[in-house]
């Protein structure tokens, strides 16, 4: 037999357990976060038909879907046509109906237009499942990743913004990660545009306002000449892009400043109105107004939020915003809604940087107890009953082999706790407790082992 | 903009919310216990490459496994070769590197081999993930459902056998599934066909007495004769296939009715240990000895397991064994384990029939606060931050619309609570909680609420 040596493809990854403890400690908490604030949670398939997912991420990203071959004879379907003459994109229509998910929307409004007669809104619905897209792998960036999204749709209320937000805080709260909110409006931006006189330039306005964190305002400067924008409509965004002071200050002066702009001044009415809310309730500390957020997105409407991370130097944990328009594509008309999601790769970046992760390892083995043959398992396994009653994560070493080389399992799989009963032992009805940091050894009773055991070891939450 | 009808791929599901949380239940409670138990999870990319996944589940697996399209220009692969002589599998061999993960145990041994340096064996993993199989959809049949399989590698003991035994009865302990656990060992089943002269034909025996329980002991004896079974060594067959009694009834019997198979004799002693273990511990009830059961599997060398509902007449929702050989095909001799796995969608279908679902449901909103406009929405923030401190869900209707609106949407998302808080009220500091089953109405102070709320809502576990 021929010997492969196996390996993934690029781009994907293999979770140790360690790793997918992590990871669900991080899903758990967005998930009940979510539901807590009567998320609903939606789970669509891995593929889609590619008919719903062709068209939707422009032409870019229709290259970066992955497509499944039709099952059995596919060729048959070619139907005497010459492959020959083909180009790839014309083959994958002909022998691939199916494609993977490339993100949550997508599926999320076909869902909604399949179901829109089952479905009461407005409808707020989670979802928490892997994406797959064709990008080139590197650092950080992976063809194989997870999101979190929550979107609420079938509602205009400024009160479904301020309660993602709420949403946010108390995700991080809970992650133990210093978060800062940053908020706009792309009624902002557009009262900017006007106001500066380059309302036909919007998005060269926003792409380049968006690397302003990255490059600084010179290159920004730059950028927007290269762009084609005159120097006096660069001198009027000056002051914008300079707005300083707290909230409150920034939005008086906005005021002023987007006077001629009626769409400049229904944005900072928003803004107002979500800040006032922001006032009512118990948030880490307040979220930020940053008139430069544009997160290089087109179809944003309202609200812009991005979520960075205090203490690490990594891009944005979580964003999101509020749209127009989610099921057009699918024949539906004016669901608009606003929607947020957390960027767990990063996440798990910020909390490993910063050691967050300590605590929640309880799910990893605490105790093994050691196989001294036969006539020592009943007692080992009462031993190990006792320990998961107590939710508390134990093994019995399955083998009677060397003490020494069972020592070097719990040793190579970092178990805090070793469990001897010989049977001289046994007939003292005495057991050995040997913690594997220090070798401390100590000798307790049966009896004892209840409430040692609850008082020594970690249990699994 | 044409306009699409839009539906998923055949044989895929969406999950609906209350869908979502009870699976979500399933998969919890399995993961639960397999840690609990020192399973370390694993996880793997929806993602294989070809090369692990073909020849691994005979040819017909092979049709059966979803195949993507590699990105970009894969047609440049053909490098001037005639696709049009090409037939299906040809063409797809040139144009497709990956596929969809067929089940869990095959990546499971793909990655044992892949980190067999950094393994410490034993190796008791879990991993509980989508599998895809391009089946031909039907009744219970899906193209995308999860598998929930533990293993364990590296060992022989059957203390293996005996605590995933265990395993199997605490998971349908904590779903409250009356679960029979039917035990046989492989080597009884090769002893059998050996005293009645039909060793050499023993995949034609296995797969006939397997389907037993289905068509009964005649159309089992019909089947044999069929496939070229002597009538004596059909007559000799009987008495096994009518074997009787009590676990340790039978074992005495086939004793002596394998008495000239050595392997039998194998196979005896080891189900005489390991259901001599059985009666260590606190089993909801004695696991069955049944040695008709072969699972129609070619690959178990020793323990069978298979995990039947007492109270729903559907196939079996768990079954398992001990196997050679995980990783030979991969170039890693001598890895031996054994393992399980949970049906998933099958459990659902029990819970479901048998109402087992009814007490899990508090993720689903349980109050709803009315909106009656800007000046309340403080006040009715308030009550939801008492809610969500106590880990009730519940949700704010997001726009001041009409009463009647607002009732209807709480009806419709079945709320059982609706808390009312109107400016008249809001004065007084009072609100109204309704009961929609009842339509009962009751004023409480905004004082009482969270004692009120502790006391008479249900919270998210």
């Amino acid at each position: 037999m021929s010997v492969q040596k196996p390996s993934i493809p690029k781009g994907t990854r293999d979770f140790s357990a360690i790793e997918v403890i992590r990871r669900d400690f991080i899903f758990d908490t967005i998930k009940q976060v979510f539901r807590l604030f009567g998320y609903q949670p939606l789970e669509t398939p891995a593929m889609e038909n590619l008919s719903t997912l062709l068209g939707k991420y422009g032409e870019e990203g229709d290259k970066l879907l992955f497509r499944i071959l039709n099952s059995g004879d596919f060729m048959s379907a070619a139907d005497g046509r010459d492959l020959n003459s083909m180009n790839s994109s014309e083959l994958s229509t002909l022998i691939c109906e199916k494609g993977l998910r490339y993100d949550l929307t997508v599926p999320f409004a076909r869902y909604v237009v399949q179901h829109r007669n089952e479905i009461v809104f407005p409808f707020k619905r989670y979802q928490i499942q892997p994406v797959w897209r064709a990008d080139r792998p590197q650092k950080g960036r992976y063809r194989e990743f997870f999101q979190c999204d929550a979107d609420v749709i079938g509602s205009d209320s400024l009160l479904n913004e301020y309660e993602l937000v709420r949403i946010i805080d108390e995700v991080f709260k809970r992650l133990r990660i210093n978060a800062v909110i940053k908020i706009n409006n792309r009624k902002i931006l557009t009262g900017i545009a006007e106001v500066i006189g380059e309302h036909e330039r919007f998005q060269d306005l926003t792409t380049a306002i968006d690397k302003l964190e990255k490059t600084g305002i010179e290159d920004v400067m730059k950028d927007l000449s290269d762009r084609g924008f005159s120097a006096s409509s660069i001198d009027r965004l000056k002051p914008f892009i300079n707005l300083s002071g707290n909230n409150s200050e920034k939005l008086a002066k906005l005021s002023e400043m987007l006077e001629a702009s009626s769409e400049g001044q229904k944005g900072i009415g928003e803004l107002k109105e979500l800040f006032a809310l922001f006032g009512f309730g118990p948030l880490s500390s307040e979220p930020e107004l940053d008139i430069t957020l544009a997160r290089g997105l087109n179809y944003y409407t309202g609200a812009i939020i991005e979520v960075k991370a205090k203490d690490v130097v990594i891009g944005s944990i979580c964003g999101g915003g509020r749209y127009d328009n989610l099921t057009g594509v699918f024949g539906l008309d004016g669901v608009s809604g606003v929607g947020i999601s957390f960027g767990a790769d990063r996440i798990y970046d910020v909390m490993s940087q910063l050691n967050l992760f300590e605590d929640i390892e309880a799910s990893i083995t605490q105790v093994l107890v050691l196989n001294f043959g036969p006539a020592s398992t009943r007692f080992c396994q009462q031993l190990l009953d006792v320990l998961r009653s107590l939710s508390i994560v134990s093994e019995l070493y399955p083998d009677p082999v060397k003490l020494k080389k069972q020592l070097a399992y719990a040793d190579a799989r970092k178990i805090p706790y070793v469990i001897m009963a010989g049977e001289d032992e046994i007939k003292q009805n005495l057991l050995t407790v040997k913690t594997m940091s220090t070798g401390e050894q100590r000798k307790i009773t049966a009896e004892e082992f209840a409430s040692f055991a609850e008082s020594h070891f970690r249990r699994m939450t």
